[in-house]
């Protein structure tokens, strides 16, 4: 086997949708920020695994260190090296394509107000033109992401103070955004009007702390505090925390897949709790399918939660009847289609004892191409089940999502050209029923149903997006980049 | 922070007996013997994590790789790069002080009948005594691995034949062993007569495949045959498999710690399923212990399928309270004990929605040291558990193993020192249940209790050990090397 | 001896001014340009060491690699891997402080004119004025290099063409500079109207190449074909080269050091073989030394080609009487200082059979600091050197350089602050010999005086400087930065 | 450009011959020894580029830390770390089929005796017959280096002290052998009755070093002594240094092409400075070649000592009419030969301004295949010369070495199968000489010439080889291995 062949094995995830970045940040003159930040990251690390960075400064000079790959792996050689009292960090996922060191985060930059250093998670759908503008006005742009767009917006902001520049760059933003923000003796965090993706606020010790999600907080033994508001922006300073709202919206749209599938089940996003919202939506599914079989079982470790609500609704026992690989890290193989069906047999197994002459209802959160769910069941099949019944704890996904989410193209959504029955031929279940809109929200109790965003599952996208789109009909006829 | 101020963190494993090793062979002339032998590997990863090796053969000549860390790091730049159809392959965990790149396995050497390599699973009892008799002899050693010593009796035989090599070399040597041995045109399995340590045979298209667990055979797609008895060879060559049985046991002793913890919950040895075992054993605790309590929770992900068999019995719910960081490799931190326990929670945290104001049931296999386990049961009280009761799905842990397992010094041992309520105490739960040890032979229930091996528990260790002891007053005087 | 405890070694030439860059730039259907400027960087490595990049277009993409390092070991992994007709590259020295990965060139940057790579040889003066300018008007900096302001400066540009662009942006910027400018469609060489660095052009096959020496031209293969005007702009198209005169000058100023010190023995720069002035040099320190002795040796391998041309002058006869370690690389050692002495051993020995009780000449290029050149006299003085005249092919230096050399601060010249009778005997040398300016100027002997800057010897700066000087007094009160 | 599309580029070098081996030993309880080895193995870097290592002993423990590149890159993140007083160090160099990283030395093994580390310079000819005897006698072999041969006769001698084992052991050896062997007590160094390669003892304060070469005593700062005398065995012990003689040779053969272009120049071996050696070949060489021309240049490095010593007798002044790149490391190049000629472009470039319509004669130390030295003479011709005269400063290398050089094949050798008119029309010369043997000898004046070993030259093998060979008909009908 020559170098030249081996290919990186995607792995089980690479079925799923993925959130494309997490953030962190703190203000703390009596920790070790870079080391909180270090582990803050480890916590969002599911939120991003191509990259990692992380910017300090002690008030005066600031430093950052970036880099390709898991956080322990970015920094195996240690954290900038400074004393500090603030810093912001960064993970990444992103496309193959445009996974370069260049593009890692957060950006640090000098401009006219000293320096600045920014981290973001979501993706403006208005980049592109503002870019262009920015542009014609004669700005450079050394990365694609969309944070250097808006340093340079503030950068060429005319007003006085960074908070007013910030809330001034911002106001011909368009899409999803929650950002961190550092300068000498701030640590600013914003959150878009929607309130697309998350952000939350901590206290640990005499210190604040600003994370995507409160298992970060946790992580770090911070408290947590409350949400940031969708269009609120909290300015840390070592007078304390000081909240300005700086947009008004007629839509809040949290994202709904981080209930689903992104966020973490310990984490608690706009007062509701991810575990609850899961356990459920299983329960709701075992309510709506009616499914009856001798055991439930998950697909680890995603599904399993919904799994247990599913078992508690229905009283069917639930099992472990695939066991996941823990040491699956980035695998190499022969690039043939064969050795794929092996790798699904590396990272997965089923167990025999468990399944074995058994009727099996299978909890997976989503199905995206569909591919992966075939193998399982197939291999469920293969170790003795009688029959499997797929239930998922969503509905169809059938629309590529616009605010910060790495979606595969529209056309690979095996929602998107197939029906439900030709699903469940497609991935050789017996049964397949998907969770119902409706009882998705019902499931989600805490947060109003108005205040989410279900765009991918049926097309009301809350906020323009960067094409045209033709809902009535179904016929999506631009997805340009990625879409 | 300074690079030399980083340091491993010990991650919650490190509370945990370890595996020493895990091996795999493969015959088979219609496929990649290399990269099959990398993907059964994968499969026994969690046997060793801090070296792998995989050797080769086309018939004429061998090739070995070799290196420290991951399956995957060690092969990042590709499998041994020729023609072959036998392998065998290596994976091996071992304390700090003896894990150089010289001691990886598999060993390869040229000898007076050509080339052979040899991996091994166990540990020699007498291996220092018989080193020092072939050293006498004139023998040299450059590793402190028991297979060095082993490939020297064979290379000292004066039998004609491989096999008869192989058993003569073996007849002077006490302990485990379980070993795959690899010539030009044979592939070798051999298990010690008490069967420490499990070793299959599976089949895998005209091949033959042999792996520490069947979980590795599904790896690869083999079809599992059967385990190789104690006291067994087996021998696979272009001619098919033969079998010899090369010494008889009065004793079987199968380590009854891979049904607690070791081996992988899909895999199923000497006819026992793993997982049945320790869902049987969390019924058992169920019944033994007694305890009433809103929820059963587990600490993943090796306390999950007891905890899950309490439930079933007990009719506790079951539900996730501990969440497990998906993505721990090998983080590196300041090395002051607070940080220490930052690193507990990082690799765990409790799930608050799940546990606030419930009495809970947390299920764990074992407990070693103790430290962990009272900072799970505070990380729990402090999300808000009301009560945190423990049940261990093993009994007291109080002897170490000479067997091949990695154990920690016995004064480590909290069970040697300290009884039951006091151990309570220590961990701060508010009970404590140990399964007994009738509780766990019955929950193995497909294997005659007087064939396992129990001494880790009752300090009867059915073969020669290499130190005194008094088990009559329990009072250990040895502790030679790490034990 | 820990990792922490272990310091990079300060090399011989540590006691030498330092080229800061070297670029290369080709524009060749037919050739794989990516690898024409690996080749080429290589043949200028040795004005710059610490980092290394190339950047591609296809005409319609472009792409670029760089990191920190040699270019063999920046360009391990292969070169950007596209088809490419035009590629630029750069190699460059910098002191530690800003030996940054984000100060990697060549700069890739998006303006409103598509995308535009640059790679910059040399040092504004007035870069600060501009770049604050620039940030007043709302550009953002995300490096500490010049070429950042020179692509900011292009982007905000209101003329039509890239050309014209560049020529609008250089209006206003003082220094030293030599840029390869590539868009998609073209590649621009520009050299400053002093003409400080070098930069000439060649030809190869039916394309173009650009290099900061005419030994990179060599070394691809290409014909020198002439050198770039000081002021002058070449553009290099499918069309062919074009030239506009950009700027016109009161002073050419070309850098004396390159002659000296900085460039490779086989390069033509402005019509000046840089072998023969060093050899002429050599012949005049002979003339004006008038010393006697029984051998001249060099401090290799930069005294080499001056210590020929002293023997053939005088007709003493040359001989290696210093042998020079050639597998020097980036050595670790403990910092103690009598380590570093250690260091110098291992760099150079001394020949003892060459110099044993012999009087001996040792020319050396120039004298920075002093101690290297002290302990070469002390090791040859060991060797049993009866005595030591040393010659140095360069006046005094006293001055530091603005335009793009990497000089010591003043204070540690020593010629700012010492005679040179003092110096004689900080060296230990039984005779020191400096070459006269009159001297050095007439050994250039294709160069006319008044075109060359000699500011380092004689504080005549040719072109403003960024900060307040005294040369009259000979008191420097500035030594803004490093200076 | 695909990762496995880039090759290795061949060196100039490649087309000399290669030493295998350099070794170092040191004594020294006052020192830090690892430190002083590595800095001694960097002296002897030209020994051996491809592996490096350092084994240690403070008395009771021994350590070794091994590994492929250069000295600088394999102890990169530091030496071996424990105090020591003792340490021995290796460098290699291989042919690409057996670098492998367990072929590394110094091997380090436990025998009965206790520890001992051993480090190899030169080729046992009959190694392989010793292989196979103690194969027999039960011996493994992990590696196929000689040093593993001698260690394990060692282990298996009955004599009583070390000493006396090693004499034992070496009874039976043929060929060529320098060894540093290190006990927990004792540094010895043992030289071959012939002599073959060369040692030396130097002093370093109250300790004692040993070294391939005296250039790696100057390194540490230690004072030659005197070498090693052929069948001497020296042993260094805390009670200072003894001597044996172990064995007595008819015949002392020294190799004689360490003085043409093994060694360092600024080595003395056996009494005989390298320096004053290669000055007098080229001496030789103008009187027996008589050519005249206008200037003589050299083939740098190797050639340039000689070059001098042509121009000194010749009168004809010397000059540096090739230029090398100093920053030649590893590079990497497509495979096509059209590259590989790039590559010698890029090593050495022709100074025009030198060569330009002038009648050259170019010294190089010898010639292998001839390829290299075609196309510098082509090169030269390009530049502008008029004619080239190449005198080679040893007569034509006919036959293999097996004494521990790395040779080519026979076939390879230009020598071998073209005389000395068709070798000048192969690389286009306008003449070509050799320098004669007994010029050569006449050459080495402090050396009786009956001391030295010409095989490579005559076919007069001084010890027996491992083959058959008919000298009187010229012709080799074996070559096994890579000969």
């Amino acid at each position: 086997m020559r170098k030249g062949e081996l290919f990186v094995l995607y792995d089980i995830q690479s079925d799923k949708w993925r959130e494309e970045c997490g953030i962190f940040g703190i203000f703390a003159s009596q920790e070790n920020v870079a080391l909180a930040t270090y582990w803050g990251l480890y916590a969002l690390q599911h939120r991003g695994q191509e990259s990692a960075g992380i910017a300090v400064t002690d008030g005066t000079v600031m430093d950052v260190q970036r880099g390709m790959g898991l956080v322990n792996e970015v920094f195996r050689n240690g954290l900038p090296d400074m004393p500090a009292h603030i810093a912001i960090g960064h993970v990444r996922y992103s496309t193959t394509g445009s996974s370069l060191l260049r593009n890692t985060q957060p950006l640090l930059v000098n401009y006219s107000g000293g320096q600045i250093s920014l981290a973001h998670n979501g993706n403006l759908t208005n980049a592109h033109e503002i870019r262009e503008k920015l542009e014609q006005r004669g700005s450079v742009f050394q990365t694609s992401i969309d944070s250097e767009v808006i340093v340079n917006l503030i950068a060429r902001s005319s007003q006085a103070t960074i908070e007013e520049k910030v809330i001034d760059s911002l106001a011909g933003v368009h899409g999803a955004y929650c950002l961190v923000i550092m300068t000498e003796t701030k640590l600013i965090g914003v959150r878009d009007p929607h309130g697309f993706r998350p952000l939350c606020i901590g206290r640990l010790g005499e210190g604040w702390v600003l994370a995507s999600e409160s298992c970060a907080l946790d992580a770090v033994g911070a408290e947590f505090v409350r949400d940031v508001d969708p269009g609120e922006m909290v300015i840390i300073s070592k007078d304390g925390v000081t909240s300005r709202r700086f947009a008004e919206s007629d839509r809040r749209a949290g994202c709904i897949f981080e209930y689903i599938y992104f966020a973490r089940p310990d984490s608690v996003i706009d007062g509701q709790s991810v575990y609850q919202a899961r356990f459920n939506m299983g329960r709701t599914l075992a309510r709506e399918s009616g499914f009856k079989a001798d055991i439930v079982i998950s697909v680890p470790d995603s599904g399993t939660t919904a799994a247990l609500g599913y078992s508690h609704e229905s009283g069917i026992p639930f099992a472990e009847g695939l066991m996941k690989n823990r040491y699956i890290g980035r695998t190499f193989i022969q690039p043939e289609q064969k050795k794929r069906d092996m790798g699904v047999r590396i990272k997965l197994n089923a167990v025999a004892s468990v399944v074995k002459g058994k009727s099996v209802i299978m909890v997976d959160d989503s199905i995206v191409r569909g591919t992966t769910s075939g193998k399982i069941v197939r291999m469920l099949k293969d170790a003795g089940a009688k029959t499997v019944h797929m239930c998922v704890s969503s509905p169809p996904i059938g629309f590529p999502c616009y605010y910060g989410i790495d979606t595969s193209a529209r056309k690979e959504l095996i929602a998107a050209t197939k029906k439900v029955e030709e699903i469940r031929q497609f991935i050789g279940a017996d049964s397949l029923h998907y969770l119902s809109l409706e009882g998705l929200h019902a499931s989600i109790c805490n947060i109003p149903e108005k205040t989410l965003c279900n765009a991918c599952f049926n097309c009301e996208y809350p906020a323009p997006t960067p094409c045209e789109r033709d809902c009535a009909s179904n016929k999506f006829v631009f997805e340009p980049g990625r879409n």
